[in-house]
């Protein structure tokens, strides 16, 4: 089994701005990303062999070949990929198989999701699907059911979360495309209503709509493309399924995802890494509510199980600190426009890598990585980035 | 650029029967492919290190992570791949991608509909969502009026159009799968209540459910399995993506299928074949309506263009005839219950070439073709595999 290094890299990125963009259609942020990415990597559109774009909800008129006709890349497969909150890391990474595979040279992966103005459809009611998925709760619900758990078994309370807020808000408060731009304090955050408890309106993520697109190709390619000098390289990308219902399995307790845990050690197994947090220089983790990036970043290693609260609290994971987590402000800047994230998340840590960060410049970013949770903790991916001359 | 040739083979198939299955979950179909497909390979399910599943409608409760927790799949990868009828064939060019990248060596492919018993949910209205979608027409519709176009152009009739439905229904009336398993005579078909004008009910093909499953491996460790001595290569697999909305494109002129001509093209050049009715040995096409299998197999160059209405109408197609397309019965007969329809039609190609097709059996079968259309027209892919000795 090979990995990806050395085999796979990313020559340009593009990404909207995210938030409640009412005067965009699906089809106009798609294309908005996907332009960009292209122009950043000196691409014309007809070089593109074969693209993948990730989208988590049903009926908004984007499937494999529709994606193609709104980007009028005709000719070429075009696929969709779905797989809950982890969709468009997932697109990334079939993208990256494809490059690996010797059979595309140049590759799009994108991501996209409207989750305002979706007219008289709306959401779909995830609840109310049949099969397994009728034992879905709200997300809001069964991530208290974590927090709660995490209060009692670690001592954390709604200041532990708070902390995560905070600092996310004041990193995504220096972030031009971010959703929203305003540091909060703990107060706020302590006082703001409550979702589902302990998780207040601050703990959660927002409805946002956004889009962000990545163009993949290879270490000899790259050569002759604008990015020659300060591309990006893959070093490794994992995908983890764990149970759809975990609360059924005896052996899952709330405190951490195995999941994640799974995709962690084998994107660090295919990356060589020994010590995250040495090796690694920021991290973009899933924070779809604060409690979700405290077990995260423990169930990725970057501190032990039960710490996680500590770990930040001290200022760890702040801009400047020891590892910086979600220096884009996270999902709780960013919302969550579901198939959009993952590519989002990937476009920062390029971005990052490159030392041309749109929002807070980590300093001598190396090496970088993204992680998405998806599902009733069902599935997570992890992706590490690094730059050219690592 | 690559192709797959010599480096990525079939190790195992399992399909359900095609039907009403009232009694069977969309879960129990997948199961009951899925394991098929390990037991046919002599494979264990922990062997297995990702999978892709192709399925088209949403709110079944199929995500990539909810198939793997069906299967008692944890741990690895598992994408969910929708890509309109291409669905089930586009997740196993993803699946031989994966292999063909040496990331993964054993994976799995398949594809699951379930059609009848969708609850109050019921099918999603096409017609009604939103963006491109809008112009969406339904399907009988839009093929009655590629019918219409050839009966002006082409001077053919709903007797042209009949030829097809009474070939595909008497090699279905073979298959032990297939959902209709009686022979129809000319004049039934040509005297069926009218669905949109010219096609009648014959002419179309059913509401069925369904799910087939593909393991795929690479040439080296298929020596250790089970069907080494009898295994099948998988020679190309191209997709191709046209307009959304052919109608609105002035060239477009419903005597064709520009994605089915690009797709086919690209399949033949991976594969090196010159001749395609010299060379290939059977056709499973996508017939959703009579009129799609006689433009399709001008398409990919079965016969000259205008000419399918004869070449079909003289036996070239049937079984026995000059290359049999079709002799599962085709959509005609199984229905397309439509992210398992191309796995279907994989399933059918590697037991053919293994000489143990569960239908009519095409004597000394080396390679086959498989092919879908879905969207507006809009998304083709083609699959071609041969016996082990090609």
């Amino acid at each position: 089994m090979k990995g990806l290094k050395d085999r796979v890299v990313i020559a340009g990125v593009g990404y909207t701005k995210f938030g409640e963009l009412w005067d965009k259609s699906q089809e106009d942020l798609l294309v908005d990303a996907v332009y960009e990415a292209l122009e950043d990597a000196g691409v014309e559109p007809k070089e593109i062999e074969a693209g993948w774009v990730g989208i988590q909800y049903p009926f908004t008129g984007v499937s494999g070949g529709s994606a193609a006709e709104f980007l009028k890349m005709y000719g070429i497969p075009f696929t969709r990929v779905e797989n809950f909150c982890a969709s468009g890391m997932d697109a990334f990474r079939n993208a990256c198989l494809a490059v690996a595979s010797g059979v595309h040279e140049m590759v799009l992966a994108c991501g996209v999701e409207k989750l305002m103005d979706q007219g008289s459809r709306g959401l779909p009611d995830m609840g109310g699907a049949r099969g397994v998925m009728m034992q879905f709760p709200p997300a809001p619900s069964m991530f208290a059911l974590a927090a709660t758990r995490c209060f009692e078994v670690y001592g954390w309370n709604k200041e532990t979360l708070a902390n995560v807020a905070v600092k996310n808000h004041e990193h995504g408060s220096h972030h031009p495309k971010a959703h929203f731009r305003k540091p909060v304090t703990k107060e706020q955050v302590l006082k703001a209503p409550i979702i589902a408890w302990p998780l207040g309106r601050f703990d959660c993520c927002a409805m946002s709509d956004g889009a962000a697109a990545l163009i993949i190709t290879t270490p000899e390619r790259i050569k002759n493309l604008k990015h020659k000098d300060d591309y990006v390289k893959v070093l490794a990308n994992a995908i983890s399924v764990h149970t759809l219902a975990p609360w059924l399995h005896p052996q899952f307790d709330f405190t951490g995802f195995p999941s994640t845990q799974q995709a962690g050690k084998m994107a660090y197994e295919q990356a060589g890494i020994k010590d995250p947090v040495k090796e690694i220089d920021l991290v973009e983790c899933h924070d779809c509510f604060t409690i979700t990036e405290l077990l995260n970043i423990q169930d990725l290693g970057l501190c032990k199980k039960g710490e996680a609260g500590d770990f930040v609290a001290e200022g760890n994971t702040k801009y400047g600190g020891l590892i910086p987590v979600n220096v884009s402000g996270g999902l709780k800047c960013f919302g969550h426009p579901i198939g959009a994230t993952g590519c989002r998340m990937l476009v920062e840590l390029t971005k990052q890598l490159q030392g041309r960060a749109d929002g807070l410049q980590v300093k001598d970013a190396k090496i970088g990585l993204a992680h998405n949770l998806g599902g009733a903790f069902t599935v997570a991916s992890v992706t590490i980035l690094a730059r050219q001359d690592v």
